[in-house]
């Protein structure tokens, strides 16, 4: 089953979306919200699949799905705590900053609160106020819980995953040294994220496996494929893990998202890996291409983003249909 | 005017109530949550104000307010973002973990990002699974915010106060040093908060001054006065300059909170002051107390908080009568 918030209002109009993303049909009979639906997920579960099923079967009324009339699946939520489940990713970005990178990280899941009171839309542009602040894309995936009781166990996480989406991460790299510097976490070097047009349930990703789903994230700069890392590789940590390790100490309430951290695999040789265009599978965010430019060539050599600059990000099924739809966007002034 | 959600589901239900706290008066005909209120304030506020009107001259239905009937004011939230504006307070608390605190942290805010997804409500248990995790208690003050636009001025984000409550920032001090350690902020080590049964708009606050609530916060611990430090007192930063602060990168929605952090006054000496059955005032959180003994004696005597232990964080006018109602909360086994 796959669920989009068209836009309207703050948390916009649930629709249930087809398999193809070609139409939708309403389901505010059901839930008006994606929140709504996921407060009550017992009830409006069976009802959306139903509306869902018969969507395929042309069954219903139905209309023309454009994904820059949605916003992300939740437009405002009320969690979205981070993971860097690539640790890899971690390694790499530590190295560039000089930041030692303690042992523990490959078996404890590292973790951050995010803002989640105004998410972009998948289509928005990136406000930027000031390109020095150096903006960065992170390709991501995430998933949407149910309420998760504190304690909770990773099978128990696993099964109250309800929906996954693709993620941009938005950070703003040159503010992270102070903040992080200052030991409470990030804060104004996280501005607000986008999630895909489409949220997705578990049962319909032929590839979610084991809390993981597996397939290349497509990450483009301009027009240029910059990544295309598989978000099944090197994911030290999975959903399941994840949760469980955010309801450690606390519930977690439906609508929680939590995502996997930038996507990041390893070389063939266990290194940062190449560049796609000298055939290697590059890179989900700027600063890993500036850590691989430090380590080979002393310096970074890509800028981070700037005004106008496109960043689009999507999933592919084995047909080349897009799975979740694409973020596409463009950094502009705010 | 104050404001409360009474028990009923996931949000409450928005009442309001009498500026002596003794009855209420249904608001749903105008909002059916505060969140809702929130969200379209411009049409609420007058006719929420006209509601409390008439409850004062009892030209309305009215019933008894309970503040064990109340959830906190927002049950859950878009965003939950707590400064440190008592810098007195960091200075204590990193002295005993003996780490640095930057001269910065005297001009730069300190905030992180907290979990929203669920509040407890004011008299709730403090659900805590193992006693060692070192369960501490953080009396604060707290705003709820409308729609600040990014890069709002401290002025603009002090006209954007809607409401102002009390917090009790829950805190695991023993998870605090390793979490920190990982360098992305608290996570397990912050559980869920408690806020006041009320909420009070600045204007009903005479001792709302310059973006400060001025007043003794009184900190009880198992019946006994543990702090009546004055929340205008020593706040480095005002909730103005912290919400400019969180607004610096990104816009926060209507209905985000924002923290003081642990209120703490330095004593007359600059000094951490003396505990209240020594003529000071006291504390308004354990790992202050503790500093104190550290500082004094070489180490803390003070325990954490044990199951069975009963917080209590109020604060009264002029005649003694409670402004925002009575966080009161008991630890007990998750």
């Amino acid at each position: 089953m796959k669920l989009a918030s068209l836009k309207g209002g703050r948390d916009g109009r649930l629709v249930v979306v087809s398999n193809d993303l070609a139409w939708y049909s309403p389901a505010d009979r059901i839930a008006l919200t994606l929140q709504d639906a996921l407060d009550d997920w017992a009830r409006c579960e069976p009802e959306l699949r139903g509306l869902a099923e018969s969507l395929e079967h042309g069954s219903v009324p139905k209309a023309r799905f454009h994904e820059h009339e949605a916003m992300s699946p939740l437009p405002r939520a009320y969690q979205w705590a981070d993971g860097s489940a690539y640790v890899n990713h971690v390694a790499l970005v530590r190295q560039a900053r000089a930041a030692d990178m303690p042992e523990s990280f490959w078996t404890d899941p590292l973790m951050y609160q995010g803002g989640s009171d105004g998410f972009l839309g998948p289509r928005d542009p990136i406000p930027l106020k000031d390109e020095a602040w150096g903006c960065d894309m992170e390709g991501e995936i995430a998933v949407i819980t149910g309420d998760v009781p504190m304690g909770a166990s990773r099978e128990e996480a696993l099964a109250a995953i309800r929906l996954v989406m693709l993620c941009n991460d938005v950070s703003l790299r040159n503010l992270i040294p102070a903040e992080l510097a200052k030991n409470f976490g990030f804060f104004q070097s996280k501005p607000a994220s986008a999630f895909s047009p489409v949220a997705v349930t578990p049962d319909a990703l032929p590839n979610w496996k084991d809390g993981k789903l597996h397939g290349k994230l497509e990450v483009e700069l301009n027009g240029k494929p910059l990544g295309e890392a598989d978000a099944g590789v090197d994911m030290t940590f999975d959903f399941g893990t994840l949760i469980a390790h955010s309801a450690k100490t606390r519930a977690l309430s439906a609508g929680s998202i939590i995502g996997s951290g930038t996507v990041s695999n390893r070389g063939p040789d266990g290194g940062p890996g190449k560049p796609i265009a000298q055939g290697g599978l590059g890179y989900s965010c700027l600063a890993e291409v500036r850590t691989v430019e430090t380590i080979l060539d002393g310096k970074p050599s890509t800028p981070f983003l700037r005004h106008g600059d496109v960043v689009r990000i999507q999933m592919v099924d084995a047909r080349r249909h897009s799975i979740f739809g694409a973020i596409e966007q463009e950094v502009a002034p705010a």
